[in-house]
């Protein structure tokens, strides 16, 4: 699926960075620990990091039923929401050429309040699977009273393009016969060792779900 | 120092995450790779993914001369930078108390054109250094023509705030006697071994400067 361009996803500056098919975009939101949410309040914007899942052709966050961002979003006003992986640092021969490889995503839109419990119930689940898949069967499903004081907000994908920038710096032709090495430095997030809960009792281990799925990173 | 509060940068859902202290502000702008950039466009908020370093009490990032967004910004739109730091997820007893770790900066106020030559060399070298300390000595330095090609914009740190989670889950009261796994699972960046430039002489090694910088963090 390939989402149409609209004036505020056409490239503008390195259009062969820019990708606008569905499947580069979901991976992207797919992968990010965070998202940047911007809305614009009283004439200035604020760009808030929040988290995020996906939910088929949505993404969803959620926030206090009380914060004024989410009263806002849920009253319509137009949204940003920005995810951006950075993939390695990219080291040229000049300053001038240094930058990064990296992967974002950014929808534009307006967010819409999710008002069925089951809806919510379903969000929330995207929500903790996001952060570690498996983990949302293993843990107190959330009850009725914490569904209703939660504001779940949607945003769809429609109107969507991600920014892509990957290999080798990109030098001046003069510059390549420079002695400075040049290349890319590959990033990738990684987790450290488990640190239980200190009121953990000491007999509960991380389940597979958990132990593995950091193992599958360290 | 401390950043006085203003109507933007007051906390209004969770006082206890939130500091004013320029000191905090400041390690997180060192540490992090990417900065988010909110600007309205035409009633629309639009977040950009951006480079960033610090400058002493400013932050600078910079874009093509020719783009949309940084010729709005040098025109003086209100703006507002946040960077955000993932340091673990937060596994609790709940699915509702699920969370993540981090540390976040938002800095609210309009971005200034850096018109200097020098002034922009010493912008374009701290970005470099943002990347790997001690690169920018390395490099080709920045010509005339690649400094005035550029836009380089600051925004002062005086109305700026940062927002901090830390620390085990927070259940229910009655969750602590479930035998959920429940804890932080430490997340960091972490290098991979550096990826040689296709062009690049195969008798060029990476400098002590980016070996070191790469071992430190893999």
């Amino acid at each position: 699926m390939r989402n149409s361009m609209t004036e505020r996803t056409r490239p503008r500056r390195v259009p062969k960075r820019v990708r606008h098919d569905r499947e580069t975009i979901e991976q992207i939101l797919d992968e990010a620990h965070v998202a940047h949410l911007g809305i614009t309040v009283d004439g200035c914007p604020h760009v808030i990091p929040t988290l995020h899942a996906r939910l088929g052709d949505l993404v969803c966050f959620h926030g206090s039923a009380a914060s004024r961002t989410m009263r806002a979003l849920a009253a319509g006003v137009p949204a940003c929401l920005t995810v951006t992986l950075i993939d390695g640092l990219v080291l040229a021969r000049s300053a001038f050429h240094h930058s990064v490889n990296y992967r974002s995503a950014m929808i534009f839109g307006q967010a819409t309040p999710v008002s069925d419990l089951d809806e919510r119930r379903a969000a929330l689940e995207a929500l903790v699977e996001r952060l570690i898949p498996g983990r949302s069967a293993e843990v107190r499903a959330p009850t009725e009273r914490e569904l209703r004081g939660t504001s779940i907000l949607t945003m769809p994908l429609t109107e969507a393009s991600a920014k892509i920038r990957s290999g080798p710096p990109l030098d001046d032709p003069d510059d390549y016969s420079l002695t400075s090495w040049a290349g890319v430095i590959p990033l990738t997030v990684c987790t450290g060792p488990p640190i239980p809960d200190p009121r953990l009792a000491l007999d509960i281990r991380p389940s597979p779900v958990v132990s593995e799925w950091v193992s599958r990173r360290c």
